[in-house]
């Protein structure tokens, strides 16, 4: 199934102080894949919780609870602090971060359970803290207000997950170059039945293929779009007759 | 400065209905330097909008009313439809998305003022409405509960936006409304003049619409193709006689 190896990934909530803000993160977890919650400490969870969580309230349930961030990440392999926020005061051993978008492309190369580690809405993470984690991830945030609402956090780091593992390989049905090769061939023959100026049919040509290149055109975009030009072609062609 | 050119990005809530979202929403946009927020119909902003907010307020004063979608989107020159889901049943050029990640690279190319429109929390967007847009994006979700918060449906739009404008490649002069307008006319006009099946004719002009809203044409680009299709309705006619 997908989500095999997005199984080993935890979702670590260090003293989450709002109780919708844990019923968000269960959904976007829901969202992306992701089913293992571990609350550190947290608030109660209510209805605010479980009306934020919609569908997903099945991993508000599951949800482990721990008093204490140590009992927590014990038996946790590999521990992944994230920020938005770098304070300059920090000592840089701490902190050196890595990019979000660098992080998701060689996370999958660890073996082990791997804990994603979200601190406090108002603080964050503790320095003690993150000098348990074996990385700093940083999602880049504007400099003007840095601070991204918890399940907003959440969010961010578990698409790049599910993106990363699930997605990417296999995105999109584009057409493969036999297809377009005739549609090129097609347009071609299109220009020259209606007198197109000879000397600007290459640029033109090649304009189209540009354009279509952006486009990454569907299958049946592809045949739709012959049929046009087929058409105008046999009209042109019966006219002329 | 840095979010120079985020100010031409609208995001654009069509019947919201959850105040505390609208709040959220604002908050994120602060987070990603985008402070333009357009509300279409919505909820009554409240307390719980306030508090989500935080110190994104500003964003939630500003943000302007507009009683219809059709009124709110009268003046932007490029209109972005967000989905996390694909219906199966949806009519496939309506939906023919692209991939957040592709679209937050090209974006950028085009001039204007830019609308970011997401839907109802629980409906999302009518087909009529994506109709209107220019291009679909599609954040790739699990299969098993794709429907993502609002407010995380503009995060990880803005996010890509945010991340990739500073790895802007040299920017070409894209079309406008106007021209954009012009262009699907004469299409329209080439699918007559071929007698081309009026049944087929509107799925084949909204393909035609998503092709290029894809391919963001720059001015060079648009005038020739307006040539070719006009000399191909030229020369359909002058047959004709």
């Amino acid at each position: 199934m997908m989500n095999d190896d997005l199984s080993s990934f935890f979702v670590i909530l260090v003293e989450p102080k709002y109780a919708g803000n844990i019923g968000a993160v269960a959904r976007v977890m829901a969202n992306f894949n992701i089913k293992n919650l571990f609350l550190v400490n947290p608030c109660e969870l209510n209805d605010e919780s479980y009306i934020r969580a919609k569908h997903a309230y099945k991993i508000l349930d599951d949800a482990e609870l721990f008093p204490s961030f140590k009992e927590a990440v014990e038996n946790i392999d590999y521990l992944v602090a994230t920020s938005s926020i770098v304070h300059k005061k920090d000592k840089k051993h701490l902190r050196n971060p890595v990019y979000i978008g660098d992080f998701s492309k060689k996370i999958f190369e660890i073996k082990g359970k791997i804990g994603l580690v979200f601190g406090r809405e108002d603080y964050g993470l503790y320095n003690s803290e993150i000098a348990e984690c074996d990385i700093m991830v940083k999602i880049p945030t504007s400099e003007s207000y840095p601070s991204l609402n918890l399940s907003h956090a959440v969010c961010l780091v578990l698409f790049h997950l599910f993106v990363e593992k699930d997605f990417l390989p296999d995105k999109r049905r584009e057409i493969g170059k036999i297809e377009k090769d005739k549609l090129y061939e097609f347009f071609l023959e299109l220009l020259g039945t209606i007198d197109y100026p000879v000397h600007r049919r290459e640029n033109t040509f090649i304009m189209l293929k540009r354009i279509l290149g952006r486009a990454m055109l569907s299958k049946w975009e592809y045949h739709t779009l012959m049929g046009v030009i087929n058409a105008c072609i046999d009209k042109i062609n019966e006219n002329k007759k």
